[in-house]
């Protein structure tokens, strides 16, 4: 592949940074790659392991020149980022982020950037439990989603450029309406997410079962999500304050659901069970077989 | 390997008999597999598919001689299933059972069986979304954990038969007390299976994001779980019915932490949902690095 931006600035050198670099370097798809990050330690271990072409200690010197500046901070700092680097940003830069959450990074970020800087958020729909500079590694996005939601006001022309940056490292991208995606998203990943969280909270507290035997003997996928429980805290205590309203909205009728079922364990009744147990079978099964569950596990049979 | 039994019955030839007499066919470990189901649909796609050696059409006939029998139905099924083989046991024939539920099977099988028949209650923690002879694969086992909750009097010898059996299989062996299997499951599988189905039916019901958004852009983990939420529904109302009290205190824990966390949503108070997940953070880091977490996924660096 041949080089899309001449010059990127990552600005956070986490494990999403961290992939992107490996991955942009791996597939020559940017000149040069700089970084900066807020900690010396981060900076320090960054040189160490030559992450980039250049980390910088200044966030002004590493967003000069770049035609492409990407914002890889927990959600509740990027705005202050923004304001940083706005005055030493090249004209007719791009800037994207990284963030779980896209409307309030957009109020964050947007008011900030000068006129002919083009701001396209967007979310790579990927990650581990390890956070930091070592953390990353170049196949992160490989066959992950990476959805951006571009301003109504974008220019397509600098749009089409990010998406084939992002399709470079390995992903496949959708573009989506910034609410829309903190809904969706509050669906199938925030709330998943706090309860896996509290999965492992309970787990601990119960005392008659070892944390151990939560681990060895928990449900296929769920183990792995329970997995995810140990990402960055930072970054997921940002992401629930800042799509609160979404992720309120669903843990509300998530609890209210919960409980109708969890009232029909207590007074027997089977058919209910039953009857919702076929429902969501017919819902879950009708997804699988219109062919969308495409990234699908296999249960051990080793078909990959 | 060498036949451990010469002649095992099947009764119920669902996903986890069926490939129960795959696996031991593959491996040689019984001389002959006997099989019934109740409906004659489903014994009608056994006989079509081979899956054992004889298929029958009366439990009693499918029983007899047979120095294994496993009972593979709904748990909520096995009493009556035990009452019925009951007078047709080879004496000295080993009887265990598939179910996810180990004091209720207990209580409703044993005080069916005749002296001098071996009860050892089993359960394989393995399955797919799927249901029904052809559902059956030889690999099901492979590296799963399968508990045996053997009885105070148990004849060791014949537990040891038992679990040369199921590892033959391919699967790993531990003993538990029944009570605490049941605890343990509830934490590990029973309440994560309620709270998938509930996430797939709030999911469905919020309209404003469709069911095809809601696997597609799926958290890691947990898409592979919502998955299970189209297991059979018969199975699973019965794991509810049968392990009423523990699901019922685990699904009370849960959701009142669950309200602990949304509330710190709600007020905006980072440093709770902050410090809730580092402990979390580093409960589930801590069973890693313990290397507790064998089964690891790879989160797609592909290992494996």
């Amino acid at each position: 592949m041949s080089v899309i931006y001449d010059r990127v600035a990552l600005i956070g050198l986490g494990l999403i940074a961290g992939s992107m670099a490996l991955a942009m370097r791996e597939k020559g798809l940017a000149g040069q790659v700089h970084g900066y990050a807020r900690s010396a330690e981060t900076r320090d271990v960054a040189r160490e392991i030559g992450l980039c072409d250049a980390i910088h200690n200044d966030v002004s010197v590493a967003v000069k020149d770049a035609d492409l500046v990407v914002l890889a901070v927990p959600v509740g700092a990027m705005g202050d980022v923004a304001a940083e680097i706005a005055p030493h940003l090249k004209p007719g830069a791009v800037v994207t982020d990284v963030g779980s959450v896209k409307q309030s990074v957009i109020d964050a970020v947007a008011p900030h950037l000068p006129e002919g800087i083009h701001f396209i958020p967007g979310h790579p729909l990927a990650g581990t439990e390890h956070s930091g500079p070592r953390a990353g590694f170049a196949s992160l996005f490989r066959n992950r989603w990476w959805l951006l939601t571009p301003l109504p006001d974008a220019d397509e022309a600098q749009v089409a450029r990010l998406e084939d940056l992002v399709r470079g490292i390995g992903a496949n991208v959708e573009r989506m309406d910034p609410g829309h995606h903190d809904l969706v998203l509050a669906v199938t990943s925030h709330t998943p997410h706090l309860i896996a969280y509290t999965m492992v909270g309970v787990a601990d507290h119960l005392r008659r079962v070892t944390d151990e035997e939560v681990i060895k003997y928990s449900a296929a996928g769920f183990r792995d999500f329970t997995r995810i429980a140990a990402s960055d805290p930072t970054m997921w205590r940002d992401v629930f304050l800042h799509n609160r309203e979404a992720t309120l909205d669903i843990l509300g009728r998530f609890t209210e659901e919960l409980f109708v079922l969890q009232r029909a364990i207590r007074m027997g009744d089977g058919q209910q069970l039953h009857d919702y147990f076929t429902r969501t079978r017919a819902i879950r099964r009708g997804i699988i077989e219109a062919g969308q569950d495409t990234d699908a596990p296999d249960f051990g049979r080793g078909k990959g």
